[in-house]
Formats: structure tokens, sequence, C-alpha cells
């Protein structure tokens, strides 16, 4: 059984898309699981009333899975990530970690600010062993199979180590969360030669021939379309928070508008094409747990509609299930991050 | 009257290509132009013999603007870069780039290595006193006008110093090419806010403040599809070389696998949409000069077809008859690149 905390407060339609995407949650995943809502018990009661006596009013049943927890602090955007926890200690946000860390819930949903999530679940949560930053990962729709990038934002200038860290991460994210099997790793660069890249990714490229992971080399910007380079399929991509944020909001942004100067030029509806074209819905996948703290605390994108919320629920249930969270802390004990410069061959299987 | 040395050996296709987009290019120029074909003569005479018996007829009229330049070498994409004017001075590349140092050519284009190109270039045309590494700009279609970008591989880690030399350079290249006034420059970050970004890009954000160019402040993945941020039009992206080639390389991966998803789901001809889409046309900008070097070398693509060098020709034409290359030297002296931390408001004008 698992109970999950949702942030009732966090992101720009709430309440009512996190209460909503709570709802729908708990209608389609198996009846042991919970939902906590936190936030501002009026606010939360009113508008789980409208929504059960409104368009909602199929999902009554699951009323009774559902409980509340009073927070009266909201954390605004206008809010600095790194004060929010002193400044507002009885927000959802921080209210809602803690349930996490006193293992009274067993993961954390919200739509609100990101760099107040980071924040708080970092000093709340804190990180495993052997890793100095967090990483967020975001999936990214391909020709043939969706690509784990991370990271996409937690961490700006990334020394080699941190990279060879998100590798590891990504590694058993992909095996809990994405059912992939030995996942392939692709380090992002200019050219698949070992000696193309920036300063911290040609030091990387060594340090992932000898860590152990199925590395397939460099890949290129045009490789992540394709979801492949020459190699075989890609699985995760590592890069920096700088490069990846940049290519995720990019990519957010090409999408719709290609489709729609396509749909204009076949004169096509194109909601309709979007429509059909499930992969490139930001919604599907709902959120990413914050990867490298010892607890499942899954973030959302601020406009996060109720069917977001309702899958990122998911996600945090599957991290859970998984034992993502425990799994990536051996993996980070495992390695041992103070090596000397790896060998230039690969070596095969994990070193234990 | 401009002269343009074509380097008939260079890239996939050649001879056929540049041969074929010589004849096109002066098809489409004003009389008084001419083009040089450098490369083995004999390759040359024959592939000329063929396309103006066939598929070019209509060009006979043409022939007598063409001189043939012999060099009997060809440079391959396995050679060296660095090696490359050493090893094979009597290459078509290196030949070619020296016509245009000697005066006997305004302008050179080649679609073969692109490396070999910028190495030759740097060192037999030279840098313009000021700047310590050349930029290659691309055009980056978007919802509103065409953006220029750069650097987009030329250089991996950049300091602040040399964004601020992309924002000069890319700031004469857009009022030169892309006929922009007074152009906007923006700078790739991951947030709008000044203290968003990594450590280069921090420090070159305040820089830029000082730099009296018209510098909208960063804009982000999401803004270049647009072509705009919430401060207006953008016309120059300036980011690291790194950064910059992935996010080509990946906006000309994506196009293509996006029209054709849509174009599966609206049952329409993939191709006739790309036809329709022209902004999407990689072969309409055929190619970039690169910037910084004292004269015109401009680098096509690999795959560039007859349309793409006649198009990367015209470039060549117009870069020479702006006076681009000039303006882009007196631009980098006026600026003053170890002036102390630039004030923190906006300074109008340029500092002459």
């Amino acid at each position: 059984m698992a109970r999950i905390a949702v942030d009732a407060m966090g992101g720009d339609f709430a309440p009512r898309a996190p209460i909503a995407g709570a709802l729908l949650a708990l209608g389609a995943l198996p009846p042991h699981h919970q939902i906590e809502l936190i936030g501002q018990t009026a606010v939360i009661e009113s508008e789980l009333d409208a929504l059960l006596r409104g368009e909602l009013a199929e999902l009554a049943h699951v009323r009774d899975r559902i409980t509340i927890v009073e927070a009266p602090d909201v954390i605004e955007m206008s809010d600095k990530p790194a004060a929010a926890l002193r400044r507002k200690p009885n927000s959802s946000m921080v209210v809602g970690v803690k349930r996490v860390a006193e293992g009274e819930a067993q993961g954390f949903v919200s739509a609100g600010s990101t760099g107040a999530q980071m924040a708080i679940s970092l000093m709340v949560l804190r990180l495993h062993a052997g890793i100095t930053r967090p990483a967020i990962g975001a999936i990214f729709p391909s020709a043939k199979q969706p690509v784990l990038v991370l990271d996409v934002g937690a961490n700006v200038d990334c020394a080699p180590e941190e990279l060879v860290q998100f590798a590891r991460i990504g590694t058993v994210y992909a095996k809990a969360l994405l059912g992939r099997d030995n996942p392939a790793i692709g380090l992002l660069s200019i050219g698949e030669e070992a000696e193309k890249g920036n300063l911290a990714v040609k030091e990387a490229h060594q340090r992932l021939l000898g860590a152990g992971l199925n590395f397939l080399g460099n890949v290129e910007g045009r490789d992540l379309p394709k979801g492949a380079c020459d190699r075989g399929l890609i699985d995760v991509v590592v890069c920096d928070g700088f490069t990846g944020n940049i290519l995720l909001k990019f990519y957010e942004s090409i999408g719709p508008f290609l489709i729609g100067m396509v749909s204009k030029v076949g004169q096509l509806d194109p909601r309709q094409v979007m429509g059909s074209l499930k992969q490139f819905d930001v919604d599907e996948y709902g959120g990413s747990p914050l990867l490298g703290v010892r607890g499942v605390s899954v973030i959302s994108h601020g406009k996060s509609s109720p069917k977001a919320i309702k899958n990122a629920i998911s996600v945090a249930v599957r991290a859970w299930e998984s034992g993502m969270t425990d799994e990536i802390g051996r993996r980070l004990a495992e390695s041992v991050p103070e090596a000397p410069a790896a060998p230039a061959a690969p070596v095969t299987g994990p070193a234990k």
C-alpha cells in the first residue's frame, strides 16, 4: 500500500488541477493506494465537494481514500527557493516533503516552484552518499522508444564525475520506471569520437568507459529524435543541466510549432493531430522524480493538467514500488567517486 | 564584380553537386559575377561537359564565366584538420582559400570537411585583431523571422568574453546578410533572469549589458522556435559552440521526424509538406561564412545539393558585397576586450 502526498496548492491551476488529478489517480490505481492532499483544509474541502458534485461525480467512491493534511502557507513562484524551508515551514510543500521524510507518505507530488521543491527535498530528504547534487530527468519522445535525458536543470556547471553519477542514476531509473533491461547510456556531445566535446564531456567519456555501465559512447543532437545512434537504441542520455534544460524547453516548444505548421499546410485540425501523437503529450509522464535524494519527490510542470497530476502520482507509486530510491543509493555506494582516471578499454560488469 | 572560388572536390556529392551548383549560381547571379572551380582539371572538365550536354543544357551560356584552377589533391574526411594545410598544400581547399587570401577571388565555398576548412581558413586568412577564435553561425527557422545562432561548433569551451565577441560578430552578420536594423541579441540560458545560467553565461550577461549592443538579455530554449521572447523579436542568439552544435543537429533532425509523423496522421505526402515549408529547407541558406577571419570562406553541409551550393555561392557574393568581413574587423577593434567588468545598467550606443 502506498500513500502519496499531493501538494494541493502548487501549480498554475491549483487547487483544482492537483485535487482533480488526485481523484483521477485513485480511480485508476488499485484500491489499496491512498492520497493525502496537503494544503488549506477549507479550500481543499470546498474544491473536492465541487468536483465530486460536478464533473467528477463518478469518482465519489474514492473520496474515503483521501485524507487532508493542513498546511496554511503557500510557496509562491516569487519566493526564493533556498529560503522557502526556513520562511514557510508550514507551507504545503514543506509539510508534504516532511510526510515522506517521516515515513508517513511514500512519495510527494507537486506542480509548484521547481526550485523550491528541489531545495526543500534536498534539505529535508537529503542526498544519497556518494553524490554531490540531485538531478532531474525528463522523458523525450523519439521515433523509437522514449529516451530519459538527465540532467535537465538541477545542475548547470557539471564536473565529469557528476556526469558519471547521472549515468548511474539514469541506469536505475530506466530499469525501474521505463522497464529497460541493461539500459544503453549515451553521452551527449558534438561528435561520436571520444575526443569530441567540451572539457567535462571528454573527461566523463573516459571515466564512463570504466564505470561498468552499458555505455554506448557519445551521441549527438541528431540522435535524440531518432532514439538511436549507429551503435544501437539509446535508453538514457547524459548531459549537464544547462544543455539539457535548453534542449528540453526547445523540444517542448518546437513540437507544437511544427505540428501547427504542418497542420496548416495539410488543412488539418492541430488539436486532432496532437491527440493522435500521444508521445508528444507532455501530460503523458506527468512528472519526474528528483533523482539522488532519499525519498520520492516528483516534480511536475507548473502548467500541469489534472491528467498530468494523475500520471505524476502514478510515477510516484511506481518509483516507490520499484524501490528505485534505495537502488540508486546502492549503485552510488558501489561506485568509487575518487577513483583515478578510468582505463581506456571498456570494463564489463559493475565493479562490486 | 565578384569571382567566387568553389571547391569542386568537397562534399559527399562532389564533383557533381558543387559543379552543378556553380552553373545554377551563374544562371541566377548578374552577368558580371564569375566562378573559379578548384580541383582536378580533367575531372571538372568532364563533369561540366556532361552537365551542359545533359540536365543543365540551358545553362551553356554561363560556361565562359567559369575558369578552372588546377588542384591535384583532395582533403578527405579522414584527414586530420590541423595537418591538412601542411600535408596537402595542393588540395582544392588550400588552393581555394589561398585564392581569397591573395585577392584573386572574393570568396571561397566548400562542402568538404568543416574542420579542415576552419583550420585552413584560420591559418591562411588569419583572424581579425581582438578575437581569439572564429565562429560559425547557423540560421534557425522560427515562427517569425529566421534567427542567427552562433557559435554552432567552432568553439566548445567559451570564455565570457568570447560570448561577447559572438554578439558583436552576430550583430554585423545580421545587418549585412539578413538585413536587420539594430539586431536584437539574446544570450541563450536556462531562465530570463540575469543570475540564471552557467558561470560563463552569467559573466557574459553582465559584460553584454555594457557592450553597446542591442542586448535583450537571456533567452530560453523555448524562445528559439518562436523567434521571440517576452521582450520582443530575436535576431541573434549567442551560445557556446557545444550547446549550439547540439541544438542545431537536434533541430535538423527533429524537423523531418515531426513532419513525417504529422504527415502520417493526416495521410499527407511528407515530401509535399516539406516542399511547402520552405523555411525548413536546409538548402535555402546553403552555407555560413566562417566568422572572424579576414576573408570570405563559406562552410556548406557535407550533404549539400546543387541548390545548396548555389545558395552558398550567393551567401559568399553577399558577404563580399556587404563588406561584412571588414565591418566585423572594425567592430571588434572598437571593443576593448580587456575592459573591467561592465556596469550593471545598459549603456546606449557603441562605446567608440
